[in-house]
């Protein structure tokens, strides 16, 4: 490969497109081939590729991931059609069937716990923490109308402020107090909000000890050290379930009684509860079904994911997100998990995808939406320990594979037609699809 | 919004596409337009838009993402163009931003300390915890020879299994055991490798003990609950970190002595050491980056999540992943961080635009590609930390973001312009946005 890699290039980003797209194809071997790659991946429509490349920065073209949708996707007895954006195979097949086989049990219930977002102004600050204390009713005060300029619009949506805590953390850093804030941001997921309420009280807050003249002079200073809202929302949270008679369960396994499974089931949750091996991979199935969605209706995953996996270890042990309850003949699979999510604001109405998705599920709240997303989740989850506490992982996770592996081996569409036939029943490998096609190529 | 909701849909999977566009498109008002929507993300050679809609199921058409790079990405001393796929707005530009600081201070240093990968096989078993022990050296030569067939061509490329180990969980789940398999799978990411050993081992395991004809009847039957990988990987670990004098931090912040900028940004740190709140953002920092170039190069992000965040709560509370070390006038800022992650396999050369990104990369070892996504997490978290403990990161966030909002609010090509220009030296906010919108458009 020719490559001029050790060039430090200047000034890239205040390229043009054009020019960007230029410089990185004379990296390649084949600059002209590079640059109609990349452009076959522009959309037809000049001002829609307009609006992805100002999305991000320094951007040469569109990443693609297939979207697809999970009907008979029952919560509150209300049907979706779900839209998710994933790479990997099997997670909408699985939601897919977890949705059909729960749809005819009563399907998900959900209900959220609250929607309280957090952030936190972080400062440094020599006197006693007593002191600051008798100074919060006051504090608080002056904070508020500090930033009513900024929560005015918030208010009228019903939400805002809801409260500001002293922290103290004095014994583990020298000076460290923080200010912990709750919000409520309604429809948004609301990081632009909060941080400019967070950076305005931090601001205020200098003003603030600055005339409290009857400190002594170093008192009357804080260093500020950080602003910012802080994406661990314990208090935005969402609780997601199915539940069924055990007997609803029978035919779940050919070699196990409804009951059987049940317990089976139970255990292999139970499992992710003790081990921090199993819990990290229980989690991530869970995950795939709830980023599916927060991709498809503009989220950020990577909060979502964050709150998620910092909650599930709380209690000082990395745990499974989910549990099982059996009791009087009654099986029952809970999801609890954070989730800040927005129904309107960022990408939300940008994106003209994300604006689909949010059209298809009817235009949901962001309560709802934490419903819907976190049922994507149980639903992954419900499916992945169902095959691996039955069939095993493997038999369902390569037949959705079996495409991918023919399309590395540049099948035509009468080899993939055969060959879907034959694996029917035949266990899915890379090799033993390789030889399957070696076999009727001859 | 007409939506005839609450019907159960029979047999989705199995329509055509088109099928399924025209069904879907029957949910909304207008579905002559909802169809031209996906086709227009369909990509225009049929045989790629065949190839993403094979990756998944129930596929409308393609997500788009931004699909950016960072420039003058130095690591060991070598640069890189790095291949970045974020929706976020200044992810991109904060990798870039860092990265060129760094490339003038030596640039980024990074050492993989292990790749070992691992996976369970989880099994009830009514004996003596010894008598198992016991039974292990035997057990595990029953078992790799049992392997041996999907094995050849992993040891061929320097992989395989590394060890097997019998964990006793007794005393929290009656009759508990695992089987803890370390894995080595080289420049493959190995989850279909590792599974299907691990599912042959759960058979063998069975045979082995039916055959302990010494033991009593029933500690002669294992229940297999579940055979499969791990994704919490803490031996499958990368180490990056950034270095320089302290007297080289001197013009980060205009108000700030290098040594006085380097002990605030420490203590930012450390607040995200001791604070379960500041940790989680602190790290969905990090995975912007990382994810970011995951997604880039075909790999699965929820995996790399997971681990990262499990790895996180390791020490029994939630803390952060990088950490600040001052000494003898030096500043190291060091992120450490699981990462299992493939260059071959999967969706890394099946999709053309993750294939290309590993191209732009000079076709990295997985080892190299752990380096350069944690590289990435690092600058991102220098980014972020260093706008918090300086000018805030409104400031830098806001600016860009500034074009989305003008999108929102539909601004023409000359409005952005002028709208650029005047908040060059003004504080961006999406109230401030509309005014000014509407004072020029009056």
């Amino acid at each position: 490969m020719k490559r001029k890699r050790d060039r430090i290039i200047s000034g890239f980003s205040k390229l043009l497109k054009e020019e960007k797209l230029k410089l990185v194809a004379e990296y390649f071997e084949n600059p002209g081939e590079v640059v109609s790659l990349l452009k076959s991946f522009w959309h037809s429509d000049e001002e829609k590729q307009k609006l992805f490349d100002e999305f991000s920065e320094n951007t040469l073209t569109n990443f693609v991931i297939p979207y697809g949708v999970a009907p008979n996707v029952m919560i509150n007895g209300q049907t979706y059609l779900v839209p998710m954006v994933i790479e990997e195979s099997s997670v909408v097949a699985a939601a897919s069937a977890a949705s059909k086989f729960w749809s005819e049990r009563g399907g998900f219930r959900s209900e959220v716990v609250d929607t309280k977002k957090v952030g936190q102004v972080h400062f440094s600050w020599s006197g006693r923490a007593a002191v600051l204390h008798g100074l919060m009713p006051e504090l608080r005060q002056h904070l508020m109308s500090a930033v009513k300029h900024i929560t005015a619009n918030m208010e009228k949506r019903g939400g805002g402020v809801l409260d500001i805590e002293l922290k103290d953390f004095t014994r583990e850093i020298e000076h460290y107090f923080q200010l912990l804030v709750t919000f409520e941001t309604k429809d948004s997921m609301g990081a632009n909000f909060i941080n400019s309420v967070l950076e305005e009280f931090a601001q205020a807050l200098k003003v603030f000890m600055a005339n409290r003249l009857e400190l002594p002079d170093e008192q009357r200073q804080v260093e500020i050290i950080m602003s910012i809202l802080s994406n661990y929302t314990p208090e935005c949270l969402v609780r997601t379930w199915v539940e069924c008679p055990l007997s609803q369960l029978d035919n779940v396994d050919e070699t196990l009684s409804g009951e059987a499974f049940a317990r089976k089931f139970e255990k292999a949750v139970r499992i992710a509860q003790v081990d921090v091996y199993r819990a990290t991979t229980h989690n991530k199935g869970i995950y795939n079904g709830i980023d599916a969605v927060a991709i498809a209706t503009g989220n950020d995953f990577r909060a979502i994911e964050a709150a998620g996996h910092a909650f599930a270890s709380r209690d000082g042990q990395y745990r499974s997100l989910s549990r099982v309850e059996i009791e009087d003949g009654m099986f029952r699979f809970i999801l609890e998990v954070p989730m800040a999510v927005g129904t309107v604001g960022g990408l939300t109405s940008l994106h003209p995808l994300a604006k689909y998705s949010l059209d298809m599920l009817g235009n949901p709240s962001a309560r709802e939406l934490m419903m819907i997303a976190s049922a994507m989740g149980l639903a992954n989850n419900w499916s992945a320990v169902r095959s691996l506490t039955t069939k095993g992982i493997q038999a369902g996770h390569m037949k959705m594979h079996l495409f991918n592996i023919l399309n590395h081996f540049k099948a035509t569409d009468e080899e993939k037609a055969s060959a879907a036939e034959y694996f029917k029943d035949q266990k899915v490998s890379f090799a033993g699809v390789a030889q399957y096609l070696t076999s009727i190529r001859k």
